[in-house]
Formats: structure tokens, sequence, C-alpha cells
């Protein structure tokens, strides 16, 4: 079928191009001109503005936006929404915070445009996997946008989760539980790295893909980060998150519910970006005050 | 090639069964006389006590022991060992403590007898995937041992780790990070059934399983725990824990590794065991103490 998409960034990129190749016509649009000229020569027709991509685009209207979640989704979505007409339906695949997909999807109601939200999960590897898709949002506009669904997704990949907000919810839980089981493998294999045995990490991650219990794809991933840079020499210890992980906490709370694996592993990245921790300074300087350790010196000297 | 297998619980059943499917002779032995007689129409050679093991076996010979760890290890190599004879080898397939395999190790080279330690995973699955092996010992014995590891592992699915010990080391690792990660859905679960939205978490385990970031081995027994009974009515919130990951727990603190997701997890355990939490009583008696709301009493009643 006929769908815009706006935003082609790494994974709307690759979107268009596994609709492109599975049969749709996509009519791409990007900030700046060169994406949308790169999938031209994919079968990509290309928009230069919001407004241009309507014009190419046959009533019902369907468009994808793929841009970052916060204020460019709000803003791409205020300024489609006068555009649209009504029984056209948008889709926003990215990271939004469920809650204001909610709003989201009741200020395009008003206007009688359906409105979908749907988490997107699977990376740079969706384009050749197929990417698992949680959507959230009226039936109706679900069982007409399904071929696009169809297309993206790997066999069973997708599927409605519930009204307006629950595939941005399910996602946020996603990348919540993301946070805990990524955490748990840098413990176990920070532990490896400091046995007094000389262990081999990427032999062991390796090893553990084939038939044990803590297979993954995240171990996959390690299997393959460990065979580029076996120590990990390259890369520092620094992690950032972005919105998913920190709204899982704010709903862990909202709902009394106890997840301190995943709050934790939310804190440990805060921790991974400080240079010096203010709390552990307090420490010192207390045990000092007790009469206990000498402390050590900012300059790291003794 | 011929083996004796000590113990046929679950585990070593399975694995006697994979290794006569394989080809390999087994004389096999329980405490109980039934399991090996159930092994004996599957080709087994069933033995009666480790004296007739032994007899059975032909010199070098080969003893794999799979019984609980801990005493029922320790008591059986220490009966075994008077009975083996120079350049025989004993492998502990069990979860035993690395340390203890270290000390085993050394017991058993003073009397010229090798011995492997074997941390084994797989579960009940092993029979038909194959279990993943992580081995560590002498390479002299290992290397004798590896048609019957090559049977009993998926392809790739056995490696020796390190010197003695170094299996279990790694395996307990591996226990502890599987800890973290059943924490991790277990909270991401938790807070999808105490969503405002209506979620089918059966649908959801399924939906991750295809092409999601959170994909894994233990997602999949979600998915198929979930099937069987939706909303876990049938299954009481008891968890029990076995060595590995206190182990983990007291290798962090011996290597000064922060862990606390690993911690976390046992501990979570723990509470799950306490019809009544000590500490949360202790909390509430003193918000009353310093005039804060009423404690509930012990009945439950307000």
């Amino acid at each position: 079928m006929q769908l815009g998409m706006v935003g082609l960034g790494r994974m709307g990129a690759n979107m268009s191009l596994r609709l492109l190749r599975g049969g749709h016509e996509i009519v791409a649009y990007d900030r700046s001109p060169e994406p949308a000229l790169a999938l031209k020569s994919e079968g990509a027709i290309p928009a230069t503005s919001l407004e241009d991509v309507i014009a190419k685009l046959k009533a019902p209207r369907h468009v994808w936006v793929m841009v970052p979640s916060g204020a460019p989704v709000q803003q791409t979505l205020e300024a489609l929404a006068p555009l649209l007409d009504k029984g056209d339906c948008v889709i926003d695949g990215g990271n939004s915070n469920y809650k204001d997909s909610v709003v989201r999807g009741e200020m395009l109601a008003a206007r009688g445009i359906h409105f979908l939200d749907c988490g997107t999960s699977g990376g740079i590897w969706g384009l050749a996997n197929g990417f698992c898709l949680m959507i959230g949002g009226p039936d109706e506009a679900f069982q007409r946008m399904e071929p696009v669904f169809k297309t993206l997704a790997p066999p069973d990949g997708y599927a409605r989760m519930g009204p307006s907000g629950s595939g941005h919810y399910v996602k946020m839980i996603h990348n919540g539980i993301e946070y805990g089981l990524l955490q748990a493998y840098a413990e176990g294999f920070e532990l490896l790295d400091a046995s007094t045995y000389d262990l081999d990490l990427q032999q062991i991650s390796a090893l553990w893909n084939k038939g044990s219990v803590v297979r993954s794809w995240l171990l996959e991933l390690a299997e393959s980060a460990l065979a580029k840079d076996p120590g990990l020499q390259q890369i520092a210890g620094y992690v950032e998150d972005s919105g998913e992980g920190r709204w899982t906490i704010q709903e862990a709370i909202d709902r009394d519910v106890p997840a301190l694996v995943l709050a934790y592993s939310l804190f440990a990245r805060f921790r991974s970006r400080q240079q010096e921790s203010f709390g552990a300074k307090l420490i010192a300087a207390l045990r000092n005050e007790f009469g206990g350790p000498a402390v050590r010196p900012v300059d790291g000297d003794k």
C-alpha cells in the first residue's frame, strides 16, 4: 500500500527499504534532503516538505512518523494535523511516552484522524530480520495498516496490544527489561573478567549461546562485541540512556510495583557517566571525620 | 566410549540417554535401583554399587558423577577414589562450588586420578537440544573425554575454560547472570500485569520473541508458562535458590566487583519466601512511634 515515511534516520530509512522491497509505495521525507534522494534509487518517491508528502499521497492517507521522541514527534504531529483529512491515519513508530501518545491520539481523533502508537524493536538488524511491532490504537486503523505491519515484522512479529498508548506502554516496559538484562550480563562478565582464572570471555559468550539457559539475542551481541575487542579496550564505560528506562521506573512508582533491578540498572548508567561520585566523597569524608583512614586527595595520589 | 554414570536423577538419566543414543556404552548406577533398571531397556548396563560400576568398566575408567552438590558429591568422590587406579578419570557434572572442585582435583591428582569439573546447562531440554558444557581441569583429561562431551553438547556447545575449578566457576557466574535475567523479566511482567491497560501477557511474551531485542530462551519459557496459565493463578510466588547465586555474590565481594542486580535478585528470592518481613514490621513500628499512621494489626484487619 501507499505510505508516507517522515523521518529517515537509521530506523526510518531501514523501514522504508524493507517496505519498498515488500512492494509498498513509499513517499519519503526527512528534514535534510539527502536521505530521501538516497531512497529514490531504491524506488521511493522523495518529498521536500510535509506539505509535499501529503500532496503526493492519495486519500485516505497513511503517514508513518519516525522521528526522535519528545518535541520532534510533537512538532511533526502538530504540523501534520491541519494538512490531513478525516479518515487519514498517522502512526508514531518511535519511543514516545505512552501518556503523550494517549493525548496525541485524542488530539487527532478530534479531527477524525486515526492515530496508532507503535513500539518498534529490532534496531539496525530489523532490515534483514524484521521489526517487532507493538501497536496501540483503534482496531479499525490497525486492521487497515496491517499490510504495512506484515511487511515490516517477521512472521507473527506484530500485534495490537490494546487502545491508544498501549503500544508505547508495552515498548516502554520492553526497554525497561532490556536495561535489567544488560546490567545482569554486565555484572556477570565483570566477574568473569575479575576472576583469578584467565578466562576467554569471547569463548564463554559463544559457548553460552549454544544450549545454555542464558542464551539470548543480547548475548549474541556480546559475543560479537567481544570478538572484535576481547578486552573491550577501545570502549569507554560510559552509558547513555533514553527515556523509556526512566519512564519504566516512574510507572513502577505510580503502580506501587517493586522494580529494584530495573531502577538500579538505570542508576548504574548514571554512575557510569560520573567522573567522580559526590556520594563516595561524602562517605570518605565521614570515615575520616570519625577517625577512620586518611582520605585520598583529588589528584589520586595517596 | 565407555562411561560410568553415577547419579540417575533427571539430569543424569537424560545425559545417559543422550550418550546411549550417541553410541556410547553406559554403566548406570543410582542409590535407588529403579533408574538403572529403567535405563537397561535403553541399552545401559545397570550397576548395583560404586564397586560394581568400577568392576564393570575397563581401564582407564571414566566415571561421570551427577549427584547433588555439597555432601553427596564429596561422599561419592571419597568413596570412588580408593576404587580407582592411576590414569582413571572422574568428571563432576553438577553445580559444585568451584573452590571445592579445586580441592577435589588436588585430592584425586595426588592418587594419579584425573578430575574434570564440568558445569552443565540445559535442564530437561538438554536431552533433545544438547547440554552446554563448561569444563575445567587438565587438558589431557579434557581431550580424552571429548567424545563424551561432543555427544552431550550441541555443535560447539562444550569447551575447556581453563585449569581445575574453572568449569564450575564459569557455571557459577552463568547461574548468577540467570538470577538477574529472571528478575528483570519478573519486574517487567509485573509492570505489564499492573498496567491500567488490560494486556495479554502471553501474547506479549510470544511477540517479543519475534525479532525484539529482549528475545531469549528464558522468554520462550515465559511464553510457555503464560500459555498454560495466563494469570499464573496456580503458581505461588515462592522462589527457592541453589548455591550458585549465593557463591556469585560471595565472589563479587571477594573480587570487589559491584554486582547489585545479581545480589538483589538473590535477596528478592529470600523475600519471596517470607510470609512476613521483620524489616517492614520495624518500619511500620517506627512510623507509628514518630506519630505517623496507625500500624496494621497482624491479623490483617485495619
